[in-house]
């Protein structure tokens, strides 16, 4: 019998995508009433008219982030841009769990923040409070916390496929090659010329090369696992699609190690993980294997270079990437199955 | 509390895309259990390896359609091909449920199915019992039906936005003009030149024109609802995305009539039904806002042509347009809400 | 021999779309010197830093449209958004030779021009004198004109399906419905939200029902040939690729009229023009045909509903719908060739 | 003044991708006279059937391949599969040249030849003759060669962007890691599950990983060029676009040498080879600014991992990655200048 508990929750920042995909998810979770939806710019609007595409639910209209009240209110999902995340969630009674989904908690070291984002953090106390929420590798802090700091979708699939085996001494850290692709969504709502249809469409390029925010990101938790400071490669590619994630990691095996076992110890890993999967051989992860829902798909590949081997991953950028993993992680702190309205498959086509 | 009982499905035809978005919302639906899935070319393979996107809940492997055991089964849904499925239904055991979601019992004259089939049709007696499944139309026979013929998916698109006005008599049914795009899932998994993406992609193209089988469907519906045979102009077009169907009906008014009235009988006719909404004034359909839905969007335009209105409907062709419907008529038919596993909300972006 | 005299042009409006495709397509133009750029918020910049796929050309810099100067000038064409057109027009000096690719000199009108710009039209006497420059169908006005209007994207590709049916009374003018689906290029390289590639891609809808500012062009010239005011439907359609218009025109026939003469009166209308090809009876025009090329092909269906057919039109809206159609007025003016740089065959897949 | 010989050329395999884009580039050259197409299963038929985007220029009918006269031809294009192009070629009159964009003439060793086609090479006296190619660095040897083995899409772009590297000893060539990915075109138009537009639409995935036949070819020459056998990762991507292809090659920098110096290296390498572009630094190649044209695009960045670089490179890969190249080499083999025929830009958007 399904626990029937009701948690009202609010979505800061909602007229992004990641908001709307926390939105599209929590509308069919059995356990949230959405109490509280607000954003910035299209404050006093309603949801159908920001996005028509969940205009088939009923939900409160959006009030202005400045002009907030928490009450009733048992947890807050963040979806606000870095800086303006910090500055709002700071002021959330302490009592409510909040999930961010912003890049504003990521880095625990708020001078690698300052660094990467171009102004000093604000809410350093906070900071040292919140969890890194990889579910997956951070389970048990993530039951426990207060706030939780969600992954950006690039660190969700390079950690998954890469945590294991440099936790294991499988590869050699020094040599980290992480050859990344994404959809369009992951450069959000905003009006850019390079994310235009006309412009995206029927192209393929790189961006951000050695620039890009999710690299210390990247390093941070890698560093972790490996006990010393690690920088990779990390080169992102814009791929014509909206949605979907594709990470591509070469890697130099420790010596005397082989590429099964690579695949051997994310297996064993991920066993009783429900939204990780570790391909069999051969098999292949495909970006449209998981669009719409939380999976993960890891493969692994031995290296034509003797000594090397290849994993690959493939989520959605919006889901296991950002919304999905945040409910995900909100299942966890509230206790309730960490599947609970995530049961959605992939659609395809 | 939501019903608990099990009901145990056969999918027959579960290598098409078709069966394969009935298992994808079979699979989370509280109710059903998929007990058998049967399939012609593909039999032996499992579900997982012919749908990888389905390789994260458990599936039965495939099974010969030629080799059916239907113990314990208890409602079929059957994605075969025309000419197949009428062969394999009329071996099904009278007391089990069935809906047919191809060709083969939407029209009820077999000398219209041969002339427009091209082969007698074989099962005549069942295509006298059949109930054609536009759930919102044929919602009391459908609940007391054994064998439900669900709609072709340009005819559900269609017949949504004009058997009401039809019926009502504000529109000249000699002058129905349907200007109908689909994308290429339409077309179905078959291996055809034109559906590769080379072909396909960044490009526009109507096929089939005043040639389409789904004419005959849509006329045998209009004629119903008019009282007199009706013809119809029906013109489909390939548009480059995977799924999705919008119609664009070009109506000529009945004498006295006005545009607001399209809408208003539309908005009373569809306001108890969940899944088909009616837009308010100026506010466009797209397909986009029903992706992986069940739901279908329209809105009523006056034309600059005095005397003449626009109706516009979208839908997803897999969905309300196919295996959603079905599973809408499933839950009527087994007196289950009939929202019942169809709750998802819209994939956007 | 090629005929070698070198015609200076220049570009005003570079850096939008239209303002490109002219320059990708001048560039390999054998009478052609491209002399000066213009633009107005990109003024200063480099043509491959606005346009990088233009970098392997020798251009000049953007210059201000505000800080012109004409010298060594022969042609002018002006691809800068209505009513900063007719401004800059007004200027240039009256030995020049205009192709303007705006709205501005389209509606011959003024007070036509007002209600649907919004603004009184500042260069009347230039209007009066500005010829309509549908190739095919002003010809002779063109190679004589000083200023010409080249047409819309939609109503070239409406006005050459049906000014030779209309002029030639084959059809009735009270009725034609024009169902228009377009890519995404149609839009502009302005920032707007539905033009996103997140937005936009894998998905479908209709836009400007009624209201488009292309409909009074269209009606502008249907009048004119039916010899009366004509008013049309005209529906357009966003559709997800970059290039490519597609119009389906549904007309009902004259009394006694039959659809196969429509193709022979277009094709006898058309045998001596090389960019536009009426199709053997039963193919299909297809965007993905003529995409990057100057042609047009038009096909001619019967309907299901007696007494009515179906005109189909695909062109590329950037070339045969703007920047092409330009550059064929630019060599009847100057007295080339029709085809002189004109002769690239479409890029396909 | 152009040149104004007249070539005759035949085009064998003219019913795929490669041929046709090969013939699109043939029509407008002003130097080629297309006196034979040729293909084996659509024999008979004519090209505006097989590809109606060619319809407007006037072509010879297909015939057989195996009924094939060569009278009066001066030059043989081949666009074959792998296996018939060389049961082909070897029966065509030695005084003719020949541009194989088959796989058959691009391995020199004929037992490499067999591990990877699986068949032994039945013309291997004919397979000393051949010359790889690659326009800029096989220039002379082509000028003189009767039988030109034109590379293989990846191989071009990868091999662009390494040899001068490789050749100056500026990288490291036991740890070249090569992620690449390509538009669905270079899959052919062969019928594949995987290559319909519902399956590779909206999605990403790794192919063919350490297994692909483009491997050993790029193998071939970066050992050559090292003076030593050389093993290299590469691993290819499908992407949703049709045409375009972008490789991110990862390099190890020899001891002492700096990202910069590779950029100088390729810079000098190339400033005077009209179809490659080393871009300056901090700019991004894109597949999009390439589409259509023969252009190829590399950029170089420094990596995060100290001694470490990325080279970049885009291109059609059915233009300078196939039908483009092979003219590129035609022009040098008739004495023609290399860009005749190809001076076309890019299409965008």
């Amino acid at each position: 019998m399904p626990d029937t508990k009701q948690i009202k929750i609010a979505v800061v920042g909602a007229s992004g995508y990641t908001g709307a995909d926390l939105i599209r998810l929590a509308a069919t979770h059995p356990n949230i009433e959405i109490g509280l939806l607000a954003a910035k710019t299209h404050a006093g609007r309603s949801m159908r008219d920001v996005f028509p595409h969940l205009g088939r639910i009923e939900l409160p209209d959006l009030v202005d982030v400045d002009d907030l009240s928490w009450n009733e209110i048992d947890a807050v999902f963040c979806g606000l841009p870095h800086g303006t995340a910090q500055d709002i969630i700071a002021t959330i009674p302490p009592d409510l769990r909040i999930l961010d989904m912003s890049a504003d908690f990521r880095l625990r070291d708020p001078q690698v923040y300052q660094r990467w984002y171009g102004r000093p953090h604000e809410a350093q106390e906070l900071l040292s409070k919140a969890v890194y929420g990889l579910t997956e590798h951070y389970r048990d802090d993530i039951m426990n916390a207060g706030l939780v700091a969600c992954p950006g979708c690039y660190p969700t699939a390079t950690l998954l496929a890469l945590l294991p085996v440099v936790k294991a001494g499988l590869v050699n850290e020094e040599d980290l090659i992480i050859d990344a692709k994404s959809g369009l969504s992951g450069a959000g709502r905003g009006l850019k010329q390079n994310t235009l249809f006309s412009e995206a469409g029927e192209g393929l390029s790189p961006y951000s090369v050695a620039t890009h925010r999710h690299a210390p990101e990247i390093e941070q938790e890698i560093s972790r696992a490996a006990g010393r400071a690690v920088t990779v490669n990390f080169t992102p590619h814009l791929v014509p699609m909206s949605r979907g994630e594709l990470v591509t990691c070469y890697v130099r095996l420790a010596d005397g190690r082989e590429a099964p076992e690579l695949r051997q110890i994310l297996t064993e890993f991920y066993q009783l993980h429900p939204f990780v999967e570790v391909l069999d051989s051969g098999q292949y992860p495909a970006t449209q294997h998981v669009r719409g829902s939380n999976y993960c798909l890891i493969s692994v590949f031995e290296d034509r270079i003797p000594g090397r081997a290849i994993i690959i991953t493939a989520l959605d950028n919006l889901v296991k990437g950002s919304a999905g993993q945040a409910l995900q992680n909100f299942n966890l702190m509230m206790g309730l199955p960490e599947t609970t309205g995530l049961e959605q498959q992939s659609l395809f086509p």
